[in-house]
């Protein structure tokens, strides 16, 4: 079970391991000053994961620790595990499937685990995982489903309450449930009135259906670019818990995820992955009743792909009109381009790409179309510069955004 | 004169107002555990600005807070003195060029400032400032020459010294000398073994100039994505107090920067604007003697523009292998781009543009040229790539990174 005295006690353990990862006020992204972030995206491995696997390990017996560890995991657990393991002094194979990205398995090799890449996806890596399990006799570690895990994970909640005075509402992101357990016991053991709510994405919202529905239900997938919050069946302990301590779970798109994190790093310099920001998107987005109330949103991982993050600002960067493509239907003869761009640059804007395309079916043999991507400032530049094109006689055939 | 009564004075005056910033181990940038982040790019404002402005500010008499104040700036220091003069209860104009970034106008405002933006660039700026300081009669804030402003400053140095044990080394960028004036005063002062380092920009090296010849150099023209620490000429205090309590000035180049800003967001799940990691970039890049020293990188702001920080994150996947552009020429037949794009997602990669070239000058009238993006794990991946394009009889043309 888990108890308060246990949360008490992986605190004591984690701290050395674990870093207290600061609680900033999050003045630039609310407008009353009553957000605050937990920020476990600065904690070692770019995830709280490390605080559950860690407490979960220093536990085993010294027969157990002997004969080692195991895990699987695509992301942030497997490089939470390979450290905590590391740092208890005791060897841990973690199975990943073998589309896993190749930051994240060098990072689990860095902090000192044995990689077993395997074909296929997370659930043949699962099986792989059970099957040397059963061959080494190593302790498989579970990401969340473990009552050592969940009351290292609620070591934040702790952590939270010390960090600040009157807090009325935290938000969690929930993937298995296992951050959210801890989390919640912690902060309703000592301050029932505040109340805890858990976060997930539209497509893969297995504990928000469960919660809803009194029982446990499987997806059959879970599909979104929130991978730390992927998952098909929340546990069993933490869905009991979660109905015990959790006061709603609601579910957030990919889009507003995208926009808070993009809000993140614009005006709190932070990176967060997906998982990390759907709790700030529930919070910009109006999804739960927090209007002033001092509210602690969790930010639990930065480990989000360079390359996602790049969509990630583009798609921000359109959402908020700073970033546009658009596309001018032009006489084919010399002096057109330099109209356009001469009042394009005229607004202020500035060119990124320019494409002239020709001969599509359905176009005036005479004439083409100019694609533009611009920088621009923001919305009402954008239709200035469409205005003014189509008061000089140019035709705009359609946008992007 | 600056004395460390000053400058404790100023932590007191600032208890507050200021966050004491967090001092992150980087253990995710260096090898041996050795390197530190003070992160005063999550500093209210987004830079250590505030700290002098507001502690200036908060020495005037009675007589002169109600004349209000005025400064000039095209960034950080506008933020850090709007905010500065508000929390102080007084009013303040604010003279920016009309080109600085919106988003900087726009926060400026929004800390409580009356913004006057006039035509021209900084110089301009500056020109209707003092003009307006003589019509007023309101307090001029300098940027840095100021010995209030740099005691401001300097409490980050007592910040870093009650952070962190024994420390051997902190790097510190380098505009017109505020900053690391205030944080070389202090940390000098207790603790003389200490190496303070200033970092400036290839672009901008007014400072690393002046102190390499020993006499006060003014530059031509300042142009680097590093605006924060692009500034002309050295203050004459600044100046003084850099030939007496700093070390070294070296410089870094655009290229490191940039690798030092995407290995912040990816590490260190930081964002930091192009001076706020130039410490960074010096650390990272062997400019400095400090191998096996424990070494504070002083981070000084975030405030970096979304489109440039998207430029970035491209330049730096380009520069590390996670995004290539291969132009492959082919007979122009049917089937033939289906085999290229076979190869390629054979090998693993993902296609994220395709563009066809008919016609170009000195191209077989038969032949044509397929421009492909990809996002690729690394460099071998893309060494893999192409070695199978040439096994399968394509010619590559020329390759982009």
């Amino acid at each position: 079970m888990v108890t308060l005295d246990k949360i008490y006690h992986a605190a004591y353990v984690l701290k050395n391991v674990a870093r207290k990862t600061d609680l900033i006020a999050a003045s630039n992204l609310s407008e009353n000053g009553n957000l605050y972030l937990k920020t476990e995206n600065l904690q070692i491995t770019g995830s709280f994961k490390v605080r559950g696997a860690y407490y979960k390990i220093s536990q085993l017996s010294e027969e157990e620790k002997a004969k080692g560890i195991i895990a699987c995991s695509a992301g942030n657990h497997a490089q939470g595990v390979a450290l905590a393991a590391t740092k208890n002094g005791i060897k841990s194979i973690i199975c990943m499937p073998e589309n896993a990205p190749i930051m994240k398995v060098e990072n689990t090799k860095k902090f000192g685990a044995e990689v077993c890449l395997g074909p296929g996806l997370y659930d043949d890596a699962h099986d792989k995982a059970v099957e040397l399990q059963k061959e080494t006799g190593a302790t498989f570690i579970h990401p969340y489903d473990d009552e050592d895990v969940i009351a290292g994970q609620g070591t934040i909640g702790l952590e939270i309450l010390d960090q600040i005075d009157d807090v009325e509402a935290v938000i969690v992101p929930v993937g298995g449930g296992g951050l959210i357990s801890g989390v919640a016991f912690a902060i309703k053991s000592l301050r029932p009135s505040c109340k805890v709510y858990g976060v997930q994405m539209e497509g893969a919202p297995s504990m928000a259906n469960s919660f809803r529905d009194g029982k446990l239900e499987t997806l059959a997938s879970a599909a979104t670019f929130a991978d730390g919050i992927a998952v098909k069946t929340p546990g069993d302990i933490t869905f009991e818990m979660v109905r015990k301590y959790v006061d709603a779970v609601v579910t957030v798109s990919e889009d507003e995820v995208a926009a808070a994190i993009l809000a993140l790093m614009e005006k709190q310099k932070l990176v967060a992955e997906g998982a990390g920001a759907a709790s700030v998107a529930a919070a910009l987005f109006g999804k739960l009743p927090i209007q002033n109330k001092k509210t602690v949103c969790l930010i639990s991982g930065g480990n989000i792909d360079v390359n996602i993050l790049s969509r990630v600002i583009t798609r921000g960067l359109v959402m908020s009109g700073r970033n546009t493509m658009m596309t001018v239907s032009l006489d084919d003869r010399p002096g057109q381009l330099k109209r356009v761009t001469s009042i394009i640059s005229d607004c202020g804007a500035n060119i990124l790409k320019v494409h002239h395309d020709r001969g599509e079916a359905g176009m005036a043999i005479t004439k083409c179309f100019l694609k533009v991507e611009l920088e621009t400032r923001d919305q009402s530049q954008i239709e200035e510069i469409k205005e003014t094109l189509t008061r000089e006689g140019f035709s705009l055939i359609k946008e992007r955004g």
